[in-house]
């Protein structure tokens, strides 16, 4: 039996695969399991049907058989848990990976959110330009730190890992900040990822959801 | 061999058991694992050897033998994973209370905590008014959806387990705002993982950290 995702039926993002199904899709992909997806619209992401699967009412959801899951991160670490190929073998390696991953989504992704929340929101409010500055140090802050981890390593701990899937999909979200230039470990390490034929297998599905929503819509 | 983790010598939380060493002592009163304290000075976090240990220069940290891992979030999930009583045994149910971990910190948690640092870093700003209003409503958005998953149960998913632990101290950061108040199954649930005897053992010990740094400073 194929597990089902959840994602948008048309992404905000215009395809370029920022949305947390992409997490989903390449994990997918990594390990080689087929899937099927499911598309909601924003309406209908807010249904009683859909808040009973994911609680927030967000995107995306996995569901095999009886076990519905929510949070990208969840759903990621239970692939990478059943399959071979986003967690290595050892015990002691594979804590250190997930550490990562909470590392990606805890302490990298929210001051990324809150940087590109206040690009999109808050570009008319009278104190922008001030507090843009804050939270790019914020941002910066967490670069310098990862950058200066990473050194001349490929992957974060070794071998690839779902901690370095997670990582590049939040690193993503500032691809056109031009933040990462400074950071030309972060921007390879980016690339590296982009580079991997799972993860094109998984953005050209992402987009051409988008593409037929564009021309059905 | 004991594990050792790594604390504030002095909590800028003044022993409110806010900061995030709380959870994982909580996490190993619930499945009665004895553990080891080593205290870091502020300025200590940034040192190499710490640096070393986690690379984001925070606590806490944890050490069993050669095993170093960083992020609370991951630190709990190992010790849950090794031991009986923060996760249920049934593949599907642990795999739920997982993605109850992931939803605490990486949904739950950011807008509570950009709310926090408004209330902390941005009172002087002319702003602050303004998007305070803002920032609670994005908070008053995610309490609106747990307490609705909540409903009148004790735990998100039957049984106590490692979501519920993540879930009621990221809740704890809000006690104060007045928050809670509007949502009174919330200020329940938070009230029973604080009636918890394990809980009140990590409490009394963090507290005892921060009373003995008062009287040495």
């Amino acid at each position: 039996m194929k597990p089902t995702i959840t994602a948008f039926a048309a992404s905000p993002d215009r395809g370029r695969g920022l949305a947390r199904d992409m997490r989903v899709r390449w994990a997918f992909e990594e390990v080689g399991q087929p899937y099927s997806v499911r598309l909601l619209s924003f309406a209908a992401m807010k249904d009683p049907a859909h808040l009973a699967d994911h609680p927030f009412g967000q995107i995306p959801t996995y569901r095999n058989g009886d076990l519905v899951l929510f949070e990208s991160g969840a759903i990621v670490l239970h692939i990478a848990e059943r399959h071979m190929g986003l967690l290595p073998d050892d015990a002691d390696a594979r804590a250190r990976a997930v550490a990562w991953m909470f590392a990606a989504l805890n302490t990298v992704e929210p001051p990324i959110v809150e940087y590109g929340m206040a690009t999109l929101f808050e570009q008319d409010k009278s104190w922008y330009e001030e507090r843009q500055q804050m939270l790019e140090t914020r941002v910066r802050v967490r670069l310098d730190e990862l950058s200066a981890t990473l050194g001349d390593a490929d992957w974060l701990e070794g071998a690839f890992s779902a901690g370095d899937l997670l990582m590049v999909t939040v690193l993503r979200r500032i691809e056109r900040s031009g933040l990462l230039a400074h950071y030309p470990n972060l921007a390879a390490y980016v690339a590296r990822g982009e580079a991997r034929p799972a993860y094109r297998r998984a953005f050209d599905a992402q987009l051409a959801v988008f593409a037929a929503s564009e021309t059905s819509g």
